[in-house]
């Protein structure tokens, strides 16, 4: 099974990695706009690359379109027809981009964050598929079901919704920490000291529902406590915001 | 070493059984305002129980005040003078909140969340530890290292700035959980979806700062996804002006 990846970012290279290391399956080609990236991610496949996106093959089995959201559909209605099955990892594209250029082609979206200079595991993490042709299911699946143990159909108005969700989850997460640790490199504290209290944060809601998990003083709004921390943040107008914002949410969301 | 307990919460419940875990310690009795709470503790410690602060004992070596803050200081001031070690348990309570009741007194504060109903061992949890005299340090900071290979010396102005990150990387963190798994049950998509994502994205920043882990949409500020995400979320105006202000935050703290 020869496949072509469009794209050369995080999930292009993790994904594209996964799948190089299947049997039967290969890499041919790489894309990208940048031709350093396509480069990069053709040398560590070792197989072909181009920037040009007329020169992208046409006898692939599988074309992987892991793209931002703006490119994919410019890129999609530019490259040469072909009769591979083109697939987009887009949480927030519907199936329906791909219409009008293609009869084969579906979604295989995996609910992860991807950092180039961190290896992951496939296996565990959770890949929503969605095809156009009945005929072209057993390919998704059979691929999807290769790559990991977590394999779900969805379409794409829940995947869109799912989307949203992981944005919480892990986007607007990641970036509460990056606050926390803005907070302690202020009082040259190490950021390692909220390495226990995070992990345990992360695996109590394996347990129970966060909403069952919450602790802290937004619980019960205890405004002596929260007006101190807003004092605190007096230098900062957009944080002391967020910390009003979210104490709030908190306490309303509790009752 | 006799110990009461004030307190019979969270951090009460998890920190008296560790304690009593320890050989030579003997927790002697449990005080909460509310005596189920502290019968339930007690009976779990095998010791006595007061809802009555006049019937505190004056024969314990360590006097430990887990409680809210502000049922502190009113606790404080009345109970029976003895000649124990009186240690408060709070991140945001300065250590003077003591002085004029004793002359030892100090801080052992916990950087962990704590839920009654979820075991979790004291080990690496962060115990930062702040004592009035120097004469007491010694017991302090034994109990302190027998508890845990994790404490540290901090003054109560560090302390105060230690809590306000806690607040954000557990309590704020964990209702972002809530958030994402209320968009999930909305669709009648399972939580346990989110998982992987949320354990990477805890994992993710022991090997990068938070800053250099993030990913998605509000970095690029791409106006394409967010304003189809707060679409999405026109039904909930507070959790809209959340999105648009995490967002917004996550682009220029990237700047």
């Amino acid at each position: 099974m020869r496949v072509v990846v469009i794209g050369a970012g995080n999930v292009a290279t993790h994904l594209s990695v996964a799948i190089a290391s299947l049997a039967d399956m290969e890499i041919i080609q790489v894309y990208s706009h940048t031709e350093i990236h396509a480069q990069v991610l053709a040398t560590r496949l070792q197989c072909d690359y181009t920037a040009d996106l007329s020169h992208i093959r046409n006898d692939a089995d599988i074309y992987l379109f892991a793209l931002k959201d703006q490119a994919l559909e410019s890129v999609i209605c530019s490259i040469p027809s072909n009769n591979g099955l083109w697939l987009h990892t887009s949480g927030s594209m519907p199936i329906s981009v791909f219409s009008g250029f293609t009869e084969r082609y579906g979604v295989l979206y995996p609910l992860q964050t991807f950092s180039k200079s961190r290896e992951i595991t496939f296996e565990g993490i959770p890949l929503f598929i969605e095809c156009y042709r009945k005929e072209d299911k057993e390919l998704l699946e059979g691929l999807a079901r290769r790559l990991s143990g977590n394999v779900c159909e969805l379409s794409s108005e829940k995947r869109r919704s799912l989307h949203l969700a992981a944005v919480f989850a892990c986007n607007f997460t990641n970036h509460i920490y990056a606050l926390a640790e803005e907070i302690l490199q202020k009082e040259g504290l190490s950021r390692d000291y909220l390495f226990p209290l995070i992990d345990e944060t992360a695996s109590k809601i394996h347990e129970m529902p966060a909403r069952e998990a919450q602790t802290g003083p937004a619980i019960r709004y205890d405004e002596n406590i929260i007006n101190k921390h807003l004092a605190m943040l007096a230098d900062d107008s957009a944080v002391q915001t967020l910390y009003r914002l979210l104490s709030q949410s908190i306490h309303n969301k509790q009752q």
